[in-house]
């Protein structure tokens, strides 16, 4: 199957490592919003586009050979501070610090990611939503916990992922940023579209504000899951699982889901889910797919083995 | 043939590129005393081996092809101020920040070079010569030009290099660093060792005045090849060829040449550079080695003609 999985990081970390080694034809989609830390430092710095979750979903697909799971251990390599003094480097990962310099080299981010692809032999490619970074601006109801009524426009991926209150509206800005022509081709030609996990309106939704990109995934004949979120994050406190999809269907009315993949145990009561699966078009799926420790993560084995059923065996 | 090329930065890049492509099991053993741009500051800043001088030996030890090629010139891409303000990151590259994350996560630099010329498919290894930086201070006559008579001592490796004045000692600091084991070892079993061309002071002779390293070039039963420069440099103004070979056997009296290769042109008058050849047990071989538009480089493709008759064949 020709699958393209949307997302940011972590999140989109668990679903490419557990789309690997089904022999599916892979593509990664990935939010360029990113304004904190190492990213956010090299992109004002550098004029990058913000390096860190790309580089994630490249570790996430490196081939599972000792070399080349010791060039993305490299790449997911953090400079700590030594122990003397502070260093510039303190906070950037070396997988940052190739993903500029190869955009720098190349003048290009697709053949930038391609040749880090190939240094890790990764199982599939690495594309950015945009070509260009992005911002990220919400207006959140009680950003400001003195203020608890009042809707505040925060501004900055990281200050919106972190904010209290009650995200009521999020926009990119600019608001039509050029999609990278890579990706819609690949939502052209897939066979799946897959949304989350991830952090919901950070790094799953954006992609759905890319005029060109919405344009492709409405238009694309492909078949459409989401995967649901373990729990609730800083930015979505308070949404329960439905809410979830019914903002997917508020920032892109025309979307349709064919499968809505949630852990049993994570949604509780399964009927208002399944309604609102029910009203993008989707039948909900019940699968454990958490670690077992009880934290809210995805096991990439566990989720790997609910997706199989649910995409079709591709070999 | 098992051949060890000892030297520092673009002599001994010279000198691999020679010697690669011709079948032999080559062995780069690099000085770790730079002090001065990037390798400094991570030096200082990260208690980091140098790597600039290992990154130049590995990327010209890369395999000839579009990926390996792409990821030696992604070391050797160096951040440059990209026209807005200063960055951290500017004056260093690509592969002294791999290099660097590489020994950290490792935790030794010989596993970290190892995987390194991995990811470029070296055609050899590059060692460091100790396993830690050392420094390098010299007692230069006329290093200040307003006191042209007065010896003084000039500290560190950069400064070495680029001070104006007569050289009349080179010193180590520590005066006694840990050899690399492996360097040791690669040492023991060469069939060649091949001192120079590089910067005399701060690039060849160091590898004599580690201890464990000149015991075991001393001992070894390698034959031992010395490549001249093509011209003087600050740091050797005013040697002839013939003091390049008495400064050798200076700083290692035990030291036996087999060959001394040196291009006829930049030599000028063969006799005393034959004479010095002689004393230290070896011919002197003339020939073409400079590249063409007559700057004092040495040309890798005709430094490799060179020596395949005097190396002999090894496929």
């Amino acid at each position: 199957m020709r699958v393209v999985a949307f997302g940011g990081g972590h999140g989109l970390s668990a679903s490419l490592r557990a789309l690997r080694g089904q022999g599916h034809d892979i593509t990664a989609v990935v939010t360029v919003a990113d304004d904190g830390g190492s990213s956010g430092r090299l992109r004002s710095e550098r004029s990058a586009l913000p390096p860190g979750d790309l580089r994630q979903a490249l570790a996430a697909l490196a081939a599972d050979r000792p070399d080349t799971r010791q060039t993305a251990e490299l790449f997911q390599h953090r400079f700590a501070p030594d122990g003397r003094d502070h260093s510039p480097l303190d906070g950037h990962t070396v997988g940052n610090l190739v993903l500029v310099g190869l955009m720098e080299q190349l003048g290009d981010p697709v053949s930038a990611l391609d040749h880090a692809a190939r240094m890790v032999d990764a199982s599939g490619r690495v594309l950015p939503m945009a070509v260009k970074a992005v911002g990220i601006e919400a207006d959140i109801r009680g950003a400001d916990p003195r203020r608890p009524g009042m809707l505040l426009t925060v501004v900055g991926q990281h200050a919106v992922a972190v904010a209290p209150g009650h995200v009521e509206a999020v926009r990119l800005t600019p608001a039509d940023p050029p999609a990278c022509p890579e990706a819609v081709a690949a939502v052209e030609q897939a066979d799946w579209l897959i949304f989350g996990p991830g952090s919901w309106y950070t790094s799953v939704i954006p992609h759905l504000l890319v005029p060109e990109l919405a344009a492709a995934i409405v238009a694309s004949r492909a078949r459409r899951l989401v995967t649901l979120n373990l729990a609730a994050e800083p930015e979505t406190w308070g949404l329960s699982a439905a809410d979830h999809l019914a903002a997917l269907r508020w920032y892109l009315p025309e979307l349709k889901v064919d499968t809505v993949l949630a852990d049993g145990t994570a949604v509780g009561d399964p009927e208002p889910v399944r309604r609102a699966a029910e009203s993008l078009g989707a039948r909900l799926v019940l699968a454990p797919v958490a670690v077992a420790d009880g934290s809210p993560r995805h096991d990439p084995e566990a989720l790997g083995a609910a997706l199989v059923p649910v995409l079709g065996a591709s070999r």
